[in-house]
């Protein structure tokens, strides 16, 4: 793939490119909007405000779980079951080790190998950002931009372990949680907020060696899910069992997702969750360009190091020298 | 009390009057740091500055744990210990129900009716704050004004669900998580992240009809202990016992504090981590202050409501409403 074809490009050609389906175009429109450096800035925003009329109809599914409940075999398997139906799938995932790196570390393209050889699939790790939010900052995007390359189902993949989790719930149409049954340990290591997110339980590896265990935990998570307050959704959760490596039991996941979305767009919470969401994501966008504005800023830039010696002497309070920087902000701020 | 007996107060008195032990002039000191009001950020800062020099020589102690573990009874009980051999006790509660709300909605002061009677002690609620660490924020800034008016233990205490007890433990010296015993729900409810900040478990309602579950969950804990990695502080978490209700194994705890300093004041992780508090404290002043500079822009204040009702009718998008909003406070931040 030759990069350097993208050298030139305006944001009316990646406009035109992602409306054509293709991959590398949206590969590099990614990396765009993902990079903190000031001259990709105005080009991202000029590509997501052309995307934006273009995108908005996929269904968008989050899937959560603990390392080794099978998530990148689970999402292969329906990824390629949606595929077999003509649905173009995105699955970004959320590698919360890759801030700095501009691939995967987990190596997502080894992970899911049939899936990745997909022509129909397009997957793609997404740095998880700062503590602001970057997150689903970033990811939201990404998917405005698979959106408009014409991905009508888009995976957002997290590993379940706090955080993300709740930054996802903010961008996704649908929450899955997958995991496994053991001896007692149902949803062992998955916070207590993550469960109440969920609107789909999926206990893998559903096989021979393990078939009571699952009925047992399937029906022990069935009552107590029934303690859990009514949804604003209008929605039941519900609690399924698959074995992903076998790809048994992943229609009816599909199946569940077309009731769940049929129910929210009659119901109006389709409209509502959405418009919600793009309430936090100007949010989020505002304060995230009001730190870059700040921290981007030269004489920012040139003092922020010495005001941190400085604390780290002793010879300035924190407060003092916050307030400091905030001036010297002010007085500089278009320069 | 008169408040009014405030009202042309100069951050030179409430210092002085801070100096002297004056509690009421502690609370509407801690009332101004709060308050986010622009016409008190000046003297807010002008008090801490000045309060700075006689702060950080307390011991600043972390209690969390579950609703209904017994917290406000153990912080009485361990609070009447402390000022029985002269020390000074501030509690400072974590209230995450209060942002907007001045007093305490979980009524402090009768859920400690020895303790808030004590003369040298202070019992205060903080409000925790916004997503952008206010709560770490503004009770970091609290405990600096409790120190100046003399007190020399400082309890913070949070509920245990969560983000606050990461704040709080980026603030205090020693984190003691409070627990029951039950029948194989040991630290129930108690997210993963927060065990391992720990430096002691202390399972409470240590009576004659819990005992055997009390000493059964304490040799489970102690075994699960030491499967974690050891600390950078030195210290191998402890686990002790108690019924806060009776007065028994209060004592204990404090001993087992009391080494605990002697061995990080030692090793040199005291200073370590105080710096390294200094530097948070320093990035979250930054950033509240940053927002706060924005969103009390008159301009800002005039266009946002407008623009999020854009938003909502779909006739501006999230990313060009950030952007606009941006370039009007770039445009008019000295007005």
């Amino acid at each position: 793939m030759n990069l350097n074809l993208f050298q030139n490009y305006t944001a009316k050609d990646y406009i035109k490119s992602l409306q054509n389906g293709e991959i590398a175009s949206l590969s590099k429109a990614i990396s765009i909007i993902e990079s903190t450096a000031v001259k990709h800035q105005l080009l991202a925003q000029e590509i997501l405000e052309g995307c934006l009329p273009l995108a908005g109809k996929s269904i968008r599914i989050g899937v959560t779980g603990v390392p080794g409940v099978g998530k990148s075999t689970f999402i292969e398997a329906f990824g390629k079951l949606l595929t077999a139906k003509n649905h173009k799938v995105a699955v970004l995932t959320i590698d919360p080790s890759s801030n700095l790196v501009k691939g995967s570390i987990l190596g997502d393209k080894t992970r899911m190998i049939e899936l990745s050889t997909d022509p129909n699939a397009f997957i793609r790790p997404t740095p998880s950002g700062d503590s602001l939010g970057g997150v689903s900052h970033k990811t939201r995007e990404a998917i405005i931009l698979c959106e408009a390359a014409g991905f009508d189902i888009i995976i957002i993949e997290t590993v379940g372990v706090g955080q993300n989790d709740i930054a996802v719930h903010s961008m996704v149409d649908f929450f899955l949680l997958l995991s496994l049954a053991g001896a007692g340990d149902e949803l062992q290591g998955i916070k207590r907020g993550i469960i109440e997110m969920a609107d789909l339980f999926v206990f893998n590896k559903d096989d021979n060696n393990n078939a009571t265990n699952i009925r047992i935990a399937k029906a022990d998570l069935e009552r107590a899910l029934h303690l859990f307050p009514a949804k604003e959704n209008g929605w039941n959760p519900k609690v399924l069992t698959c074995s992903a490596l076998h790809k048994i039991g992943i229609e009816e996941v599909w199946n569940l997702i077309q009731d769940y979305i049929k129910l929210i767009k009659e119901n109006g919470f389709w409209d509502k969750k959405r418009n919600q969401q793009n309430e936090i994501w100007f949010d989020e966008t505002l304060k995230a360009s009001l730190l870059s504005l700040f921290y981007n800023n030269k004489e920012i830039n040139n003092s922020l190091s010495n005001y941190k010696n400085k604390i780290r002497q002793h010879s300035i309070s924190p407060i003092k020298a916050a307030k400091e920087l905030i001036d010297i902000f002010t007085k500089h701020i278009n320069k």
